[in-house]
């Protein structure tokens, strides 16, 4: 895992090694993501994340030494964890290549539809990264990651067919804008069962597509 | 089209009735349009939006009473001007059925692709409509009104041929799944080429999809 490098360590509220591992850390990440989540980013304060451990604005500051800075932070913090429940899910997926391959696809649709907060919390992300190129910057990186994640895992569950599919990159791409695209039907809307019956024919249509090119078809 | 109703048409700076054919109503619904999606919502006053067009602020104010009134105004206009948009793409398809389904899918992307302000527009409803339900609603209705349009136009399309396509609706929400989930990946890493091969992968799946279906195959 990415961490920021240590700086300045021995000088008071200056910005410390942000460890991760730290639950002291752990915590203010995961209490900024749910504010960031629920209120936005500029009507949430580090005052306010503070107040939802019980701890002094003081004390989130020692660690953070500004909103910018946690900002970025919590965005790489909740896409790692992200990346780490992409990882476990492509893991999981059992049966034949084409089968797996489907499955892990569904797990990801449920990692993400058990995760309002990081559809909210994205939204955040796009839109204040349009006044911090560093934010978008970071954006571009993860998603990036998680594409190349994303794209190996299919890769290996589809063994030795997956050189057979010249457009793998593609697959992925287009498995991430689905994601992303029906998580935010589903922020707007708030319909389970019409985003969940259209991911149903996203992976019958692949299932298609997978068929036709794997016996030659096409 | 949907209009505002007129309200207290004879008291000066109450909120009048919101004419799109007005030339002025529409060029300041433009120029907010531009500054939201350049600068955020909240970073937006009535007096650049009306600097844009050498206006004072208070002819902006005699059309739209508040910044709130004008950002639903707002998204209202673009929407409708893109579901405009939908309809002339979804009737210049030629070819058979299917491929007259697929180059509609295709024109719907570049319309999209052409007019990355409407996604930093999108980007910042979304934001926005956490804090302010009736956006959110709006927001819903008008998402719920694409999914129609480009339903009936995708129907129309393949003829006789929907009714064998059991998820038609699924279908439709998928698609604007994927064009939302494809312009917000090109708004944080503005890759054409990527994006454009994965909307590709989706014609070829869909294509695979429609076949099996069609040929009762599946």
């Amino acid at each position: 895992m990415e961490k920021t490098p240590s700086e300045a360590k021995d000088t008071e509220h200056a910005p410390r090694a942000v460890d991760w591992e730290n639950p002291r850390v752990a915590s203010i990440l995961a209490a900024a993501a749910k504010c960031f989540a629920e209120n936005g980013f500029s009507a949430t304060t580090l005052a306010e994340i503070g107040k939802e451990l019980g701890l002094r604005k003081s004390i989130v500051h020692y660690y953070f030494a500004s909103k910018g800075a946690l900002i970025h932070e919590v965005q790489s913090y909740a896409y790692h964890r992200y990346l780490d429940q992409v990882r476990a899910s492509l893991g999981a997926a059992e049966g034949s290549q084409t089968k797996r391959a489907l499955s892990a696809m569904r797990s990801l649709r449920e990692t993400i539809r058990k995760n309002p907060a990081a559809t909210a919390l994205n939204i955040e992300v796009w839109s204040a990264s349009r006044r911090d190129p560093e934010l978008k910057r970071r954006s571009a990186g993860l998603q990036k990651d998680a594409r190349k994640l994303i794209g190996e895992g299919i890769a290996e569950v589809l063994g030795a067919d997956a050189s057979k599919i010249p457009q793998l990159e593609g697959l992925t791409t287009l498995l991430l804008a689905v994601l992303n695209g029906l998580a935010i039907a589903e922020y707007v809307e708030g319909d389970d069962a019409k985003t969940n019956e259209a991911f149903e024919v996203f992976l019958f249509v692949v299932r298609a597509g997978l068929k036709a090119v794997l016996s030659g078809g096409e």
